[in-house]
């Protein structure tokens, strides 16, 4: 399940109406932070993998260091954090796991806005229809998540991903690997 | 060779007494790209690889895009050109290539003063050490420099250098692999 950007409150009761969910995901923002923090952290208790940006991840721990912020966030509950950086990719901490995954460089950027929400629509999708939800299928979520928002702005709205085939998200996903392989001998 | 960034006069009049280099590769600033343009531009000519960071490529191509950014300035000599992006890693695009390498995430970073000197430092210092200047080395040499500069931010000034052993850049290069791998399947 998926808790998105809502009231904590909310998302805790949105959690008291499923039943044995296989992974609790949620977002949130710097409106409830600083306005609802008490109510946000009673929710992260019962979170399993937090997906948040940068800036909201530095202002929930009180701690610029992302590395330490998002090991404060962990020690909340969540085992997994997933940093959002735009055009920069994003960042995963899990227990033993670092994973930096970049942003597909686009020739042509028209709209960013709704590229955080495909992007964890795309790692949720992904997740559920491979129901693995270990690390390293996580990672796999996150490049998934990053393909499919490299589609979302390359139009306005979500004009592109109308047309947007199954195929071409997998062809861009694999587009992922020769982006960040490198032969692993010094 | 390495154009570290001086007045592209003088690198220019460097790269007259060099015979015969294996590759040249370049630096500049801001500085440089404003007020001698032209001087700078007949340098590029000759260089095979351009080190600079994301507000240099955008204001020497006037490109805000990095792509055609590096488009732009791969039509002017450059063969490869190297985006620093600071804490967020570095791109490097080439005929056929891109390549986004992440920075190592540190929980302390003391003085990143020289992250950029001697990502290009280690960077030159791989491909000097492996003779061999193709793309795929290229990757590596770019994972060799990230490691290097992430050692360097590590404390004040050239400390960290100062006592830093090879084994440990070596080692800290495969962590990169830990931190990018992710299985290629969809």
């Amino acid at each position: 399940v998926f808790l998105a950007n809502i009231d904590p409150d909310l998302q805790y009761r949105v959690l008291d109406q499923v039943e044995g969910p296989s992974l609790v995901a949620a977002d949130t923002m710097n409106f409830w932070i600083q306005g609802k923090r008490r109510a946000l952290l009673r929710t992260l208790e019962r979170v399993d993998l937090l997906v948040l940006n940068e800036a909201e991840a530095r202002m929930l721990a009180d701690e610029p260091n992302l590395v330490r912020a998002a090991q404060v966030i962990r020690s909340w509950g969540p085992k997994g954090v997933v940093i959002k950086r735009g055009e920069y990719g994003a960042i995963y901490f899990a227990d033993g796991h670092v994973f930096s995954a970049p942003a597909y460089p686009l020739e042509e950027v028209r709209d960013p806005t709704g590229a955080g929400d495909s992007f964890a629509g795309g790692l949720m999708g992904y997740l559920a229809s491979t129901g693995n939800v270990e690390p390293d299928n996580v990672r796999r979520a996150i490049v998934f998540g990053a393909a499919l928002a490299s589609f979302n702005v390359e139009d306005f709205s979500f004009r592109r991903l109308q047309s947007l085939t199954y195929p071409e998200v997998a062809e861009r996903f694999r587009q992922f690997k020769g982006l960040t392989s490198f032969e692993a001998e010094v």
